[in-house]
């Protein structure tokens, strides 16, 4: 609807992959809904994934002993995070949505996009204790994992080689988005699109367009260890 | 024993963090058996762990569309990765033993530690198909994931807030590890080290080079879906 902002964090290294296309299709279809749609492309920015001493601009809390957790934190609330980390947090807090979109790497998320969620989300802007979890301090936030993997969805059935596919989403959808207290909706997977027809390649683009035309009304999944490992 | 090599892949900033502690207890323990020690210090390397063109010295197998899995395999075959890759590779192909020593970022490995995963173990060095899974291309080498959690025991037991420290520990292990065919031996974990004393830290050090002692003697996981859901 007019006025809901997306956050689409990116990570491809090539425009024309199935990945960039489903990227591609979700600007479209939602800028047509009358959404304002901001991209974050990880590759064409060449994010830096590592978490290191330059992510604080100016003196160490403690410089004796660096502690990555508390420094970000502490830098964080003096406004002394490095520029790039407060772009993107600037980005999250506008979003109503965040869409993740992603090829899988070894059953998670490529290293490029796992350091944003490691630089990004710090203590202070992202969750503070106790609030993490529902009262994480970007609750009223959506989320949606979309990705394509290598294996088929036979190998990543229950029993299959792979297991559950549902067993892989439990680090990034509750570990990350739910201990941010962002709901999670139903993830949005292209199981093999290598070994696919061409022909069934636009049927994936087209489902993902179906699929956002009508994405404001979802319901978020029920994001406990029932729904991932039952 | 003497002869047996081992590698630790070790992602902290600070060498007086307990990480590096752990590290270092590792080396001087497996020394002192005999066994010759490599440490693949990802921070002081300044690892690189976006998945880039980069990876692949000279032209590329189709520079039309850049499928990276598809290039850094046709590179590998005709030795053709970047120096960085193919030096950890080398490290790896010679371990007898493979240590990950991190702290827990985001329910995984530091985003430096991912990108060793996802630029090192190549298709046609680390598994090919159908050489996967018990018949991946590293078999007959041992892994163990070795690392500390801001979270508290209690938080990752089953029925905690966080669930069960397992269900982690399954795209790590199976995803990566077992599907290359290394197998696992059970994970050394020190829960919150930052929340306790002084002297329970040495306790946790200690209880590290003790279970080395033996760990040449430790039968590995059965790295299935009942070793982590049930």
């Amino acid at each position: 609807p007019p006025g809901r902002k997306v956050l689409i964090v990116y990570a491809h290294q090539e425009p024309k992959s199935l990945n960039g296309s489903l990227k591609r299709v979700a600007v479209e279809e939602l800028s047509k809904q009358g959404c304002s749609v901001t991209v974050s492309d990880l590759y064409a920015m060449q994010f830096e994934p590592r978490a290191t001493r330059n992510d604080i601009v100016g003196c160490l809390h403690n410089s004796e002993e660096f502690n990555y957790a508390v420094e970000t934190w502490e830098a964080y609330k003096r406004g002394g995070l490095s520029s790039d980390v407060s772009e993107e947090q600037r980005k999250v807090q506008e979003a109503d949505l965040l869409i993740f979109q992603f090829p899988l790497y070894w059953f998670s998320m490529p290293a490029i996009m796992k350091g944003w969620m490691d630089r990004v989300l710090v203590q202070g802007f992202a969750h503070e204790f106790p609030n993490c979890y529902d009262s994480g301090l970007l609750k009223n936030k959506l989320s949606l994992f979309s990705f394509t993997t290598g294996g088929s969805e036979e190998m990543y059935a229950k029993g299959g080689i792979s297991g559950d596919i549902r067993y892989l989403l439990w680090p990034m959808q509750h570990g990350i988005m739910h201990f941010c207290g962002v709901k999670v909706l139903a993830p949005h997977i292209c199981f093999a699109p290598e070994y696919v027809s061409e022909e069934k390649r636009k049927e994936m683009l087209n489902a993902w367009a179906q699929r956002l035309k009508t994405i404001w009304n979802e319901e978020p999944i029920n994001c406990s260890p029932e729904w991932y490992f039952k």
